[in-house]
């Protein structure tokens, strides 16, 4: 058991991150196999309400690529991509949106409720939060976010909810869109100016060189994660999460933090604490 | 092409239906076939919106059993029924939360925003909205209305948000449980103290024996209706809707009215011209 | 009768006017032989209140020519006139200012309440909303309005109530002038910026040569409204209406109808449906 | 020239009276010949003025008996009485309601400007502020008030502007009635429950008996006021004025005060030094 | 150092804690050597503010012994005692509150203004917050808390202030009273329905006997406490301090709780871990 | 004892001057023999108190030299002056804050509670009001306003509270600063743009000669007191106010009055009356 001396100590320690992060906006990206663990998940929700409880607005952005496959599988529907990216013809946006909006988001409402908070479950179609158009003809449903409509967050987080987003958008004309959930978060943290977007992983960070498992980078800067991209080193999971990054610190989000998932209360260390863990990324 | 000076007088008609609603909650439950025809939908959601625009806060609630059956017919799910409930086993109810909060709600929620208006679609377990009991162990995750906490609405109402709710609650660990929908929106225009409850159906309304189609029923006392209950002159179909308003009544509400769905702005004949279509009841 | 489903599409169709106008404030100049029968003056109030039940922010604007002329000569007082413009010594302005500020405009927001409505009656005096200067010395106490004080709308507004006003201002002692009432609700309009100004007449609208009868013209260019004034096309009766609107386009006022004050619900018809009757005159 | 040492003193003096006044209404009836007076007019409504911003809510309510005699004569109507009361048929009424609403209030509202004020004008019929019932068949059209909407008061009041409120009341089909100017002061003072109702008289107060001019008294309970009615020591014109000073304190008025309008400042030198002047009545 | 992992979960486990204080009240007496050596000073401030940051509301009470008497004897005035109750003539009135309302209340604001919050310092006589009558004759200027009026402490909290108030009263004339800190903080939190009072000792808690160090007690009823001053087991600095809770639990504060203030971090270790340290008495 | 008509007029004409003033902020810096006396202080409270009620926002500042030196004359610690300054170190700066936050403040907001007002005491240490930078070695803690944190100002005036602030200053360590009350009046008034900084003195306002007792200067421009000061004309200890009142209209301030402390009602005549006595500094 811990010594009572030390809890108060790091309790004493957050106060000056408690004072600088009040009222600010943080986008969380949740996802990835500490999703499906039923305790880091409830870790992960208790900590994002922690961080409302001291006056953070948060925001949980999530997708749910195993829930969905796992449907279409059932459905006996071929999983199909091109370039990573899921075919998504209409049978499969529907399967798509049920997996996301209608199980994974409400599972997630549902972990926060228990813990002793209000959240309110939200796809792209509510309140057209999330208008994508169509990357190509060829991937059918998959989208790419063109407008973020806010006023559906305000309304949510003045009322003292935590909105739990999942990654499906609305095209023009009010139908299903498929998008990438960091794309998504990213573009809802650069919409709202968030302070802060975290993108949960299942390693620890971004590694300087993919093939070299003790590269961690703790602090990246924008070229330097540019370059990555450029020269390879960036692997190809990591890619499109150092894109995302990069256009929110390009819309003025003031960083962009990679932790692992499933390291027990890494959203609280990395944001309450002098041990930065994980990956930090600013302009 | 309808005379201008018709249209004038049928607006001017409507002032004193609007000065009485002004400010009042409306609960709608929407369903049916008039649900699945798309002219139908659009015709309905724009009704709900012309409410809204004048004063009335519109609650809008769903069920939605031919697509959960679609979808469990194509995985392979057998339904089974008890006195007309669906069992529904936790396979089931994940089938079943995916239809409706996943599919049906969220296009509800499209075709609103679509018309200009502004949607958030909820499921009971969004802000512990809908907490429900287990009928029976036989009928597994099927439950009983217990509890409604009307915050979210009240936090969409006053946003300007309409209401878009399916019959999905969550039980007391936060996992899913399948509710009627009929029951759902009583419990809620029960628990907001609603001026009406409106109930979509397939037919024009309460008949006064099920056996003859001439005999519609156009207002319908509290008492009247139990009898109907009573003496199996309600037919099977339209006794738990019957029963379901008279919960409401009893729980407060002004007037429940039993309209047909697929009859074009029934909704607004209803309630804003002298020519009161389908049937009400009042306590 | 109206059949139940034309009424319903009727009210359905008002969805898209009533969105557009929704928050926008209307000046409406009421007047003319409809101001004098009393089924038209039910009609126009009642069509006023129900543009304030959806969200509209309707001034109410009048003279009342026919009742002064009717004091004047019951006290034998001669009329006399320069250029159509009512010479207005003291003694004429003691009787204008009663018969408009005291039996006009209280006989208006009397209609208004009983309708179950709420209006405050005001003059260019109250709140010193209308502050006028003189036209010329010969005119007497004739002016033009100068400046607009609009304080007391917005109380009035916000407060829920219809402002009614009287064609009658301040001087800069405070003393009573008489304007015209076209132009009184033309300088409203204009420093309020309201979406709409809408001129009562006694004719179906403007007409594109005086002497044609059936020459109404439905959508009326400014340009083409100064080139009307100036060949001469326009009535005299006219060219002050026409000057007013002019004068509100050009502040800003989104636009400007003139409609028949005696064609039941004109109002409501020309705002909420397809149908526009009368003349709409934009920038 | 006064002593500036003498001036600081005075206005020092008056701090307990503001604090004990600050947030109260009060009801101010203004009448009699200091209202035809100019000079009187003026100081009157900067009295009142400066009431409203040491923090009072003061409403002003007048008649004016001799601008209607006027404006009859003119109109070669013949005035007849019967026990003291106007009988009031449709012309009469129509007369009254232009030289009260129409001349008197506005000749008000438009002093209260040019001192630098806000002031609405309203009659009984503004927002049904008053509403009466007749009092015989034989009088027409002269009632009692029966009932007072005060919404319209707290509207001006709130949006910071004083209402000047003549007596003319609406009946319940919005008819206008002719109503004792005294007894609406009174009837508004009882609705609002006012700390104070202040009666401007042509005299210095109330006198103990009407033939002794010394007999002014300061003090009057409200049993010495009935004695006096009873007992005929009341003039005819006082009597009246007791009643509405009764009506009042019964409904809960914290004081009524009796005080001469030609006396300069009467007002202020009652309410804010220890000189009470006139007879003040309470409960 | 601690490892991160610890440090998150300790953060983790302060939810339901934050929960279920969020908007209470906490009124803190802080005191004794604690408040002389800068480092626990640095401590506490920092701690209080934490309890803001998380929505509780604090107040601090302050007295100051020490810092009175270190002033007494430079002056030269002898410090004369009567039941261990410091006899207060006028002079040693003036230093009393020059010490506590000018130093010692002043270092603590600056304390927490230098950790990043924002405190105002208030004594008794700032809103007549505390108004205290005399004891005796013979103790002079020292009383006993009858009256608090809370609305300065309402407006402080209210603005985001962390209120710091020192034990000096007023009596009814507005003059300086010397009053027990204990007892004001109890006083104050009484009337403000405190959640919780917290009393900072140079002890552990309460000792179950005085004689034995290792009798202390972790939970205590009011009605053993009130045993424990009879039977004399409360030793002699204490009893005041129960006396004073005493009277806080009766007034309907939620507990009150003994600490060391030597102890770091006591009072976040009390209220937000599983590890009570110190004594809870409830009613 | 003062005629009723002659107190009526007098309260009349503070008419336009309490439409001037409302709404805007006033900073009255009270000092000199004035404080000392209890008929001075009890008149100067309750003009300000005065001020307060009719819409104005007062702010009291003080110093308070005799206060500190009998402090320190009876503790033994001799007083150095260095060209006026009073060389204040440690020791000397405990007594200067103890004499000042803790006596002379209290015992003004004793004052105003007493006079039925509602008053907060503030060093520039509560919510670090004023900070301040050494102005030489030297000199200690005398030190020179760098900056002002108006927000603890705003909290007590919209909660209804005079603010009571003394001349303390807060160092940038948070450490007690000696700083004269002239120029903290000054600062406070330069940072809230306020309408006026009045300057109570022990004489009649500024001479223009110092050596000539009759040359009072009613109306001082900018520019004139600088070649005051650079010519001699200025009296030693006129210097620092006349600076302090050059910074004052610098910074936006609308005026700057010289006022005699002593002279009874002296604010009130001065902002109420035609008679200004005093000197007026405008830029």
């Amino acid at each position: 058991m811990i010594e009572a001396h030390v809890q108060g100590e790091i309790l004493n320690q957050a106060l000056p991150y408690i004072q600088r992060f009040r009222g600010e906006t943080f986008v969380i990206k949740y996802g990835g196999s500490a999703m499906r663990d039923p305790r880091h998940l409830r870790l992960v929700t208790r900590n994002v309400l922690l961080l409302q409880l001291v006056g953070i607005r948060p925001i949980l952005v999530h997708g749910g690529g195993p829930e969905i496959d796992k449907w279409l599988q059932r459905l006996g529907i071929a999983k199909r991509t091109v370039n990573g990216l899921r075919v998504t013809d209409d049978e499969t946006m529907e399967v798509v949106e049920m997996a996301l909006a209608g199980r994974a988001n409400k599972a997630l409402v549902a972990e926060i409720q228990q813990a002793g908070g209000q959240a309110i479950g939200l796809s792209g179609r509510d309140g057209a939060l999330l208008v994508a158009e169509p990357i190509s003809e060829e991937l059918g449903r998959v989208g790419r976010v063109a407008k973020v409509n806010t006023s559906v967050l305000a309304t949510a987080l003045d009322g003292g909810f935590v909105p739990v987003v999942c990654s499906v958008a609305s095209d023009h004309q009010g139908g299903a869109m498929n998008v990438n959930a960091d794309s998504a978060a990213a573009a809802i943290a650069g919409a709202l100016h968030a302070a802060k977007l975290v993108l949960m992983l299942d390693t620890d960070g971004v590694l300087g060189d993919k093939e070299a498992p003790a590269s961690l980078i703790s602090r990246l800067g924008a070229d330097q994660a540019r370059q990555m991209i450029a020269n390879g080193r960036a692997s190809d999971g990591m890619i499109p999460k150092l894109e995302a990054a990069l256009a929110a610190v390009e819309d003025g989000v003031g960083g962009v933090h990679f932790l692992n998932g499933s390291t027990a209360n890494s959203l609280l260390i990395e944001i309450f604490t002098d041990q930065g863990i994980g990956t930090m990324m600013t302009r």
